[in-house]
């Protein structure tokens, strides 16, 4: 079986060098045409359009989309559709939002074409060298597809969880409860800044990442920050939240679970970047007007 | 160098089958004896009493502690105190508070004797294949007692973090960290249980377990579970907190340290076995006095 993958972002292109690592016949294409001749010169057979690409596959065409969630996958659908044919296979590899996934399965199913969604976890490294896959959609198609996913993926670090959405479910879901443990991380690092003791962070990590109950990936992502810079220097305490963690509570809300964790987790986020400082200010504001108590002044 | 251990519960008991593994010459005792009884079997020295405990062990007496954290850690300090000498070591391998850890080392200093904190991590199967270890304390007198620790210890899973209460106060932040950590993976699955989607529990913390950004010791023990009971069966939504998250809550506030996750996930353990409601009780009886909102009655 061949594959067209669409999207040579950091993801899309370490995720087409594991493919071909495992001789999975696949092409390439992407916007910007520097990307597709860079990975050329690893053996990735690339063309210059998605007509191209399509071409390029076999009868029963397969296309991986790895483009940023929301909009891009709709455009790159609609580029698609009149390429395609019924038993075709479009799989987005992306964040999606589960919702938009089952939306755009079930206009394609209308087509006879299959749409199937796949979590990708690990970070480009894992995409590279070994990738943890969420897979949601029709059965049949994602056995189709099966091969393909297992010889990417670690060692069972491949999952079929069901309908249309599954995938990108289970994929929010983790990245909600990363969020939490990231900021649990955060926050015992603080408080041992703060401490009397002077004590190696990067040697705290290291330990940590090894025998310990909180081993594992952000442990020693945490550690190999530490190994770089103790003061973890040059890095602003700003961080982004990309959707998942915001859908995440979405979800809570929709179905009324308690999620105080997962919630100040992605809060901790919004007030990492928050520099108007507005609810601060009417606190202070309050503590003058009743207590005369002092305001910092800019 | 022959060492001596004090109480043989689950840690202990692993501990000093780990350490005979490792050929350290070690002998232990317990209150209750079947336990010494026991572990004679796996070929661990075994002997009925602290003093002839003490007689065992070389002339510079190295004797690892046990015991519950808390007045156990004293007493047996107390019994100890007499049968030693200037330059003997006593090592405190449990939960102790990093506080009471330094006030007895400065006790203990009084009279030459060496006070070592270290903490250890990686559950019971840690301690019996190689657990994670940190260390505080004078640095001759760890320095001394290192081939023991680095025997027993994974590979990079022993550290050592500077004056008395350190290890302690690492172990403590670790465990902070650990609560937030569990409570985030708790909540995720929480929420995939209200999902519409009929996910497999064990497939997803399977998945999760490998190549993911969430894996780690955690998952995998949340895999072990799921593989007993998708459903978690028997087991009651109750949850203990054993002491160095509220610790490590209180460091937050005397350091004036902002923590919301370890704060919350301290405060969901709470809940779970908060059966007065006395709360939601509150906020019921507020409800039905301004709004004439329902109440459930008992």
């Amino acid at each position: 079986m061949k594959i067209g993958l669409i999207g040579l972002g950091k993801m899309g292109y370490a995720l087409a060098q594991n493919m071909k690592d495992h001789n999975i016949d696949v092409v390439v294409t992407n916007r910007s045409l520097s990307k597709v001749d860079e990975i050329k010169q690893y053996g990735v057979n690339g063309v210059n359009s998605v007509p191209a690409l399509i071409n390029a596959l076999d009868d029963k065409k397969v296309v991986w989309l790895m483009v940023p969630a929301g909009d891009p996958v709709d455009q790159m659908i609609d580029t698609l559709v009149p390429l395609l044919k019924a038993g075709d296979i479009i799989i987005d590899g992306g964040n999606s939002n589960y919702k938009d996934t089952v939306r755009r399965s079930e206009n394609l199913k209308a087509m006879g074409i299959d749409f199937v969604d796949v979590g990708t976890s690990g970070g480009v490294k894992g995409a590279r060298f070994g990738a943890c896959l969420m897979a949601g959609g029709s059965s049949a198609a994602v056995k189709y597809i099966k091969p393909i996913l297992k010889a990417i993926a670690v060692e069972d670090g491949y999952g079929y969880f069901g309908p249309s959405g599954s995938g990108h479910y289970v994929k929010m879901i983790h990245n909600g409860i990363e969020y939490g443990m990231m900021q649990a991380i955060g926050e015992g690092f603080d408080i041992l800044k703060a401490s009397e003791y002077d004590l190696d962070f990067e040697l705290v990590s290291k330990v940590w990442s090894n025998g310990s109950i909180i081993e594992g990936l952000l442990m020693r992502m945490m550690h190999q920050a530490f190994s770089e810079s103790q003061s973890l220097e040059g890095i602003l305490g700003k961080v982004d939240a990309s959707g998942e963690a915001d859908w995440t509570l979405a979800e809570a809300l929709r179905l009324k679970v308690s999620a105080p964790v997962i919630t100040q987790s992605l809060f901790a986020r919004y007030k990492s970047k928050d520099e108007a400082h507005f609810s601060e200010k009417a606190l202070a504001a309050m503590r003058n007007q009743f207590g005369g108590h002092k305001i910092y002044k800019a």
